[in-house]
Formats: structure tokens, sequence, C-alpha cells
């Protein structure tokens, strides 16, 4: 059974602030383990990974090589379904366009003392993309993570994939193929993660690795970042509808199982105005159940951490909404605008009742790829950005004499002699 | 003695491989400590603060309070000299104008098939500055870490700082106050980042924390990283000048020096086309040294991490450049404009014979929170964005019908039905 609550009922505060308070995150205990394979891997390198790898995916790499060849990526993509094969090809359109109105624009301009000064932003050289094995690995997220840093202008782009028991996922390699990324290697876990960070023959390093794993992936990322860049710290995912009347029960249950599906852990939540909904949509949820093969994920994650909470009037929602932060949200209502501009903390925001989440996790054209856990009150989801960086820049050839001084005053007032010198001596 | 290289000597290649690697960034062992100083302010609250404050700062919060008021920091900040005043003033005025330009723009546009989506970016609600006490505390950092955030719109700005002895820095005051920081709390070290990160009243919960600080400062964000948002690991602080024979050997000894002075472990490197130039900047280097108060860190940094590399052509730095990928680079050359549109990696560049990085830590505009140890790769400098977080939204209400097939194929080959079905049951 889900949680339920009323706004209007005693006590709401208090439950609501738990609910926030509950990330659903718990310490899977890698860290030191984490630790280890890392400090392994940067040692002892290729022989550590090969070891590492044998032993977690039971794979030898001596026998069909780290890499996976172009020619053997191309067969396994070629058992991919001429119409799954142009769903995906839809979907990289769409994402692309969507991300390439994210380049962001450099700046150079002179001031009035005569001082140049702005930026210009560049791609880094490589990125790296971790694709998790086994029943987790979406062609979607291969999608998502490798397009933003095409559209950034990596330069290569190295992807990182176990094969337990050497079968390669054809719509991940299809995938990796429309996304152009460069060279596949049959790697995984957290030993995948350090090969890519500090570079392991014939695995070159990257300076940013993204995409989604499970414990020990994310505890490596987390570990590593600074040495390298990294996409998010992410958590279990998490949906908020926010629905009034005018939506179809059945509507919102099947988005709430959409996103219960995922993961044990996953948290769907309604907000609504209307306990007559609120009552319908709970009943069409245990409907659906039974049909879905997915349902003992599903009921689960329902039963743990579904939440359905009922409000006096639809704008109390907004500082509900702000403070859970949702990854997704959706607003299945008859006018989403006014709701839309008000809230302020989410990862990304689904408009009106013919906008379920699954449309935008395959091809609506926003990443999927999203902060996690309240995180969105901070972090943005994936995007160009994230495979670029800022230099900014300074010309005070002209206009020097406008500004010595002050520095100089200042240099002083720090105490750095050195400073205040490097001035003086040009004025 | 600083370091020489010649890049057309042998071994050169390697002997130049070996500085890319050292970042100079040495595990300070402070990791576990600073885990359990979480733990504490987490499990505890104000009252482990206030021991932590006591136990290390030697100040009882009981008696003046954990917030320094208003009056408090203005009288603290009404000590400072009207010429120094004025210069932070100017300081403020032109890095809030710099700034302004980083705000960034939304995006929502509507496609062929009717589909409408795009993004917007908002502030955070509270960001959180650490101000390290003592001799570290610098005015024009306070005004780099805080005006960025306020440009972005940010609700509430919270200063931490440390106040051994209970004395307040009058220029730290007055930068606050210019740059419109709302609360300053007299904490310090892991406990005050714990206190920002998670809210121990008075001191509230921060969305993100930036600002430099000491070993235990610097790996309590690294630890609190995805709880809040940081600004970035940080290490020792380094200078790349590549000058040609137009260069004013005193000028380029200078601003070597004024890395140097920082800190034993920061680095200051010149590459040259001219062994001419080359020597004249080491005899420069020593003949200044004695006049400076800051000698002797400023000789330990140069003898120990300085270094001079020649090459036979300036535009055989461009490969060097980029892998030292260097915080700060000057560009102290006749025309620098080739270079300059050569390089890639870098956190901020300084153009010509008359921009000393002086003018950019004070004035300039840029900010001098910036990439250390090689992360200008894939790290950018402090700026608004920091501040800021990105909500994608998307609207097929319009157009469903041109992509629904395609999303359910692709749920259908993911195995997610109840994804699948939120798709079909609006068909």
């Amino acid at each position: 059974m889900p949680l339920r609550l009323d706004a209007r009922a005693p006590g709401f505060a208090e439950a609501f602030a738990a609910l926030v308070a509950d990330r659903r995150e718990e310490d899977a205990g890698v860290s030191a383990d984490v630790a280890r394979i890392i400090a392994e891997v940067r040692a002892r390198g290729y022989a550590a990974v090969a070891e590492l790898t044998a032993r977690f995916d039971g794979v030898d790499l001596a026998a069909g090589g780290i890499e996976i060849g172009r020619d053997e990526r191309a067969a396994a993509a070629a058992r991919v379904t001429p119409e799954t094969r142009a769903a995906l090809h839809l979907a990289a359109d769409r994402i692309g366009m969507f991300h390439v109105e994210q380049l962001p624009k450099g700046h150079d301009a002179v001031d009035g003392s005569g001082i140049r000064a702005g930026w210009r932003w560049t791609p880094v050289e490589r990125a790296g993309l971790y694709v998790p094995g086994g029943r987790a690995a979406y062609p979607s997220s291969v999608l998502m993570n490798a397009l933003p840093a095409k559209v950034a202008g990596v330069r290569e782009l190295v992807m990182v994939t176990p094969t337990p028991g050497g079968e390669l996922n054809p719509l991940v390699m299809l995938a990796a193929e429309i996304a152009g990324v460069d060279r596949v290697f049959r790697i995984g876990g957290a030993q995948a993660v350090a090969a890519l960070a500090y570079g392991v023959a014939p695995v070159p390093a990257c300076d940013v690795i993204v995409g989604p794993g499970n414990a020990w992936v994310a505890e490596a990322k987390r570990q590593l970042y600074g040495v390298v860049g990294i996409d998010m710290v992410a958590g279990p995912s998490e949906i908020l509808v926010i629905a009034d009347a005018s939506a179809d029960p059945a509507h919102v249950a099947a988005d709430l199982l959409s996103q219960a599906e995922h993961d044990p852990v996953a948290q769907s939540i309604l907000i609504t105005d209307s306990a007559t909904l609120a009552g319908a949509v709970a009943a069409e949820v245990e409907r659906l159940l039974p049909g879905l093969a997915s349902a003992a994920t599903a009921r689960a994650s329902w039963a743990r951490f579904g939440t359905i909470i009922t409000v006096a009037d639809i704008m109390d929602t907004v500082p509900l909404a702000d403070a859970l932060a949702a990854e997704h949200l959706e607003l299945m209502l008859a006018d989403p605008e006014p709701l839309f501009r008000a809230i302020r903390h989410a990862g990304s925001i689904f408009l009106g009742h013919r906008t379920p989440e699954a449309i935008g996790d395959y091809l609506g054209g926003p990443n999927h790829v999203l902060p996690t856990g309240r995180r969105a009150r901070f972090a943005s989801g994936l995007g160009v950005l994230n495979f670029m960086k800022r230099t900014t820049f300074l010309d005070s050839s002209r206009g020097f004499d406008a500004v010595a001084d002050a520095a100089a005053t200042l240099a002083d007032a720090e105490g750095l002699p050195a400073h205040a010198l490097s001035v003086r001596i040009r004025s």
C-alpha cells in the first residue's frame, strides 16, 4: 500500500519532511573495495584490469582481446529488427537536434577602460561512457550519454561495457554505432572506470566519465571525481505527478508504474487536489499491475515508496514540489502553465495529459540523465556543457593604467608583495 | 634552482611527461578525520559544531553567539582605509559586470511535429561561502565567490569563517558587505562545511558550497559533493608563462614570483623560444627575490617546482600548454593571437605584455577561482552557472502521434512494459 497523506491533516508537515529527507540511498559499503580496485588498476595497469575482468565477469581478455572491433560490433548490431532500428534513429535525431541548441556562446568584449575580457567554450578531448551489462543495458542511455558529447565536439568517445558470458547486447552496439562511439572495450565495474580515468593501454585516458552503473561503478566515479570530470552522483529514480480532476486515472497510474518498474527503490508520488482522482489512481495501479511483466519490481517500489498526497488547492503543490525537487515532474493538469511557471526545482518537467515521462525517456529530445534524490535543487541533467569547459581571458594592454593602482593596493592589503610588484613594475 | 628543460634535448618527452603527471597533490590523510567530523555534526548538530569550534579555534560560541551580526561586521569593515575600500568597490563593479554576461538563456521551441521542448535556468535557493581564517583570508576571494552567486539570483548567501582568537578580518567583512553576503557565522573547518550542507540551526542548509580552505575543508567538500553542489576539487595553484624575446625579463620574473609566493607547492613555469630570455628571467628571479617579504615561500616554490623550458619555435608550445592545461596562462608575446587561438586547455588566459595575472586576480573581471592540477582539460573556473541549474521540459500534447509508436517500440526492446503501456494507453 502506498503512503497516503492529506496536506490538511494534522502532522502533515512532519510526515512530508520525512518524505523529503528519505533519499532512498543506502551506503552500499563498497567504498574500501572500490578504493582498492582503483589503486590496483593504477599500480598494475592492464594486468589488474584483466584479472578483475576474469574474476567478476568470467571473461578472458587474452582470448578475444579487450577491444570490441568494428566488425564484431556491426555483427551484433545487425541483429536488431528494422522497426527498433528506425525507432533508435528517430530518437537519435530528436535528441541530437535538442542538444545542438545547448551549444554555448563565447564572449569577447572591450569595456570603457579599453580592457578586453571574455571567455570561450571548448570540448574536452576524450569522453568515456560506462554502459552496464545485463538487464540494465539500455540503448536509450547510450544515446542520451553519447550524443551530447558528440554535439559538444569531443574528439574521441570511448565506451566500456562488461560482457559477462561474452555476449554483446545488439541494441547497445547499434546505439553506439548510431551515436558515433569511436571505440568499445569489454570491461566493466570499478576497474573499467579506473581504466578510463588513468588510461590503461589500449584503453585511453578520458577527461570526463559518464553513464549509469551499479554501486561499485557509482562509487568509483565518486572517488575519481577531480581526477576526471563526471556526470553526477546518481541515486534511485523518482517521479512526481501533479494531477487534477481532468486527468485520466489510468494514465496517471501507468506513469507512476513506469517509474516503479525500474527498481524496487524507485519512487512514484502523486499529488492531487481531487480525492476522487486519488482513489481512482490507487485502484488503477492495482488493476494494471498484474498485467505487467515487471509487476514484482513495480509492486515492491509502489508498496514501499509510493505516495499519494491530497491538497486543498492545486497551487498548494508548489512548495511541496520545490521541496521534493523531483527528477521527473509531470503536470497532468487542465492548464499546466501556472504551476509550470511557479515551480522552481525539478530535473525535467512533462506538460499536459499526453506527455508521459516515457516519451522523454526515449525521444522527446531532452536528456533522460537527470539529478535524483532532491539534487535538482542544485544540479542539472546531463547536457552538452558536461563535455565542454570555459576558458576565460583578459587583455589589459590598453586600460592597464585605469586599474593598476587599485590592483596593487589590493595586493598590498592582502600581503602579497610579488603580486603588487608584478603590477607596479609595468606602471 | 628551477628545473631547466630543452624541448630539443634527448629525454625531453619523458621529463615533460613527469612534469605533467606531478599534480603536487599529496593525500593529507585527513579523510577518516573529516568523515568523523561530518558524522558528528550530522548526528549532534549545534552541540558538535560548538565543541569542535572550541577545540580547534579556541572560540566559545556561547559567549559571542555563532552569528556575526551586522553591527559587529560593520564595525570591523569600518577599519579599512578609504583607498583599499575604493579598490574593493572598483573590483566588485568590474567582476559583477563580467559575470552578468554569463547569465544563461533559456530555450523554448516547437518542432515540426508540434512537440514543444526546451529548458530554463533558475538559481539555487541558498549558497554557502567558506572563507579561511588567518593569512589566507583574502577579500578578493570573497568577491570572486560571492558575486557570481548574487548575479545568478541566489536568494540567500551565507558565509562561514573561523575566527581563531575571536578576531574579525576587516577586509573580509568589508568584501562581504560589498558583495551582499546575507549572513556570516564564526565557524570554520570541516565542521563548518558540514553545518552548511546539513543545516545546523541557526546555520541554514545550503544547496551549493564554494570557497577555498585547508585540507580538512577541501576534503569535507569532496565528501559532501552530491549532498550539495560544490565549486571544484582544488589543488595547489600554478602559472604557465609563454614568452618570446619581446618580453621584459623582469616582468616575466615578477609574474612567476607572484604565483610562487602563494604556497611552497605552487608552480611557476616559463616556456620560451629565446635562450637569452630564459637566462635573463632566471637571473631576474634571483635579483627580485630578496626584496620580497614573501621571499621564503616564493623561493621554496621556485626551487622545488619552478621550471624553464626552451623550445625551437614558439608554436611548439601549443601541445605543451595543452598537456599542462595550466590554471593561469600568460602569453607575453609580440603577437599573442596565434597561440591564443591554438591552445585549447587553460583555466584563464592573460594576453600581452601588460596583463599580469595579478590584474585578473583582483579586478580584471574574469573569476580567479580556476581549475588547477591539469583540470582545465575538463573543468571551468567558477561562474554564474555554478549557482544555477537547468530544468528541461517537454510537451507532446500536440505531436504525440508522431513519436508514440517509436517510443513504445523502444520500451518493448528495453523490456520495460509499464513504459510502453504509459504510451499506448494514450494512443
